[in-house]
């Protein structure tokens, strides 16, 4: 198993997309592929101590910045690290690629280069968030900020494959965000959208509403990319506030420093609980090949997950499943209809 | 000033409700009327202390339920104390109401009897949310879950008036829901929305992303009912998720339960400066007339503060400014068109 990992991706690169990689190769049982600048990533590979023969490098002249378009970055940088990774993919030299980079032309160059899985019309970003009783994958967190229902119904299938795949659940429990819990609660869209879910072949459990979701009693949560990227970031930056509005008033109160030294061991636990970085990053489902977006904040422990990960969804043929369960729909609407 | 109130509303009703009215005329210049089965609200006030003359009683023989639906209700129901204290309203025996019973009925039944604002095409909820510095309305917040841009336009300029009047903000800075900052970023409904925005006469700041949301660089934040009502559960839900974990985790350390015993003033503190029941409700604006509907769960200090919203808005005519401001917009565009 080869993954290619883009070196140069992220904000700390290519110092912590390496010491990922070093990790994961001395961990698991996958080598990797660094792209990227072969002088800057052999001199900063020199000292470092890893299992011979597992780590190799692929130059790429190029480094796409965060803030370039998609579009521009396909179009002008044909040598970008980001670009190449994927090349490798496409050209099977490589089984999965892994990026920290730039999000948007990591999702755009992996979408134009390796194309779209046969029967998926939009391919969607899947997720992993803590919940009270363990993680849950929402999709579409952001690819497709316009849907139709057969759209919600593809993600529904490419959602439950993937939370298979890495959570080892045969069955797991497959919600629509809605407003409310019956069928006749939502929008045009979700009320469509429930009838496509009610009579595929998933665990469909119904309509979730907002207040549910961190709950556990769902596994995998569908809505379109707008809605889901909404629901990310509000729940990242609640989070972020609640921790700085709390900090505020307990070094505010005579015994709060103290009690805070107290209660300390139980947010770090807290924190552990609920660090998704364990899962690495969000692939985008639906195209020919694995390729993993991960945050371009990531640690190195964030890099060597994006890469197991990616390794695991290569092994469990995560992509031929969608495909091959979405043809089945597509063969039995042909039937019916 | 007269406030009609559904005594009849709400998990602890009537007393929690009779003790909001009490609470409310103690401490403002108005008067409240009771609604609803007059034996059971005399015999609940009979021995209570108030400033006489400022609390009359209004019968009403029926109660809606909590999981009746509205058009049942309205159909059925004739006369239910949450009618009953609209028809006040309508027929200028009181200047508004306040209902913390089913929200669906009470959504229903005052834009049914008093009719829409004119120049407004769809009513909004404003709800009020905690930010880092203070407190943000969203809307809509669960009214309308398929809209079109110039909903969201319209949403904007009430949310911007209910604002203005609560807050005394001359210039409430206005932003849209999105998933970012640039004008071009956003769904079909939010890119066409952006443009309405940005040509009215109110402090458009832009667009605005989830995570951002809770920083308290907006106070009006406008968006479809459908987002509106998930954005606002996720949050109510995350709040409590974390706070469940944290618990957990808490008295699983060593120095947990002192420390937080230590820190306990601190989570007081915080939990009073995030308490939105400090607003008492959310207002349905767009409608002929001044409605507020609270939440269930309601104190008699959630139904004093809502009593007393709904006062502000009526002496600040906020109604007549929302459809004052629309009526603007309508003849521009016909000057214009």
């Amino acid at each position: 198993m080869k993954i290619a990992l883009d070196a140069m991706g992220g904000d700390f690169a290519p110092d912590m997309t390496i010491a990922g990689a070093i990790e994961a190769v001395s961990e698991y049982d996958l080598e990797v592929i660094l792209v990227g600048d072969k002088q800057q990533v052999v001199g900063a590979l020199k000292d470092k101590r890893y299992p011979s023969g597992k780590i190799s490098v692929f130059h790429a002249s190029e480094v796409v910045e965060m803030h370039e378009s998609p579009s521009a970055a396909i179009r002008k940088k044909r040598d970008s690290s980001i670009r190449k990774a994927v090349e490798l993919v496409k050209n099977h030299e490589a089984d999965a690629a892994v990026s920290a980079g730039n999000s948007g032309v990591a999702m755009a160059t992996s979408l134009f280069l390796l194309g779209k899985s046969p029967n998926v019309d939009r391919p969607a970003i899947a997720t992993i968030m803590p919940s009270l009783t363990g993680f849950f994958v929402l999709i579409d967190a952001g690819a497709n900020v316009d849907c139709k229902p057969e759209n919600l119904l593809q993600f529904a299938v490419m959602g439950n494959a993937y939370y298979k795949a890495i959570f080892n659940v045969p069955k797991p429990r497959v919600a629509l965000l809605s407003i409310g819990e019956e069928d006749t609660k939502g929008n045009e869209l979700t009320k469509e959208a429930f009838k496509y879910l009610k009579s595929a072949d998933i665990n469909f459990i119904g309509n979730i509403e907002g207040k549910d979701i961190f709950s556990g009693n769902a596994d995998v949560i569908v809505c379109d990319g707008f809605i889901g990227n909404i629901v990310l970031k509000v729940s990242e930056g609640l989070a972020e506030t609640v921790i700085k509005m709390l900090r505020r008033e307990i070094v505010n109160v005579a015994t709060g420093r103290i009690g805070y030294m107290m209660i300390k061991p139980a947010i770090k636990n807290f924190k552990k609980k609920t660090d998704y970085s364990e899962y690495g990053g969000a692939p985008l489902l639906g195209i020919n090949g694995t390729c993993i977006i991960s945050h371009g904040r990531s640690s190195s422990k964030a890099i060597k997950n994006a890469i197991k990960v990616s390794a695991e969804m290569t092994k469990k043929k995560v992509h031929e499943t969608i495909a091959r369960t979405l043809g089945g729909f597509v063969a039995q609407a042909k039937y019916e209809g």
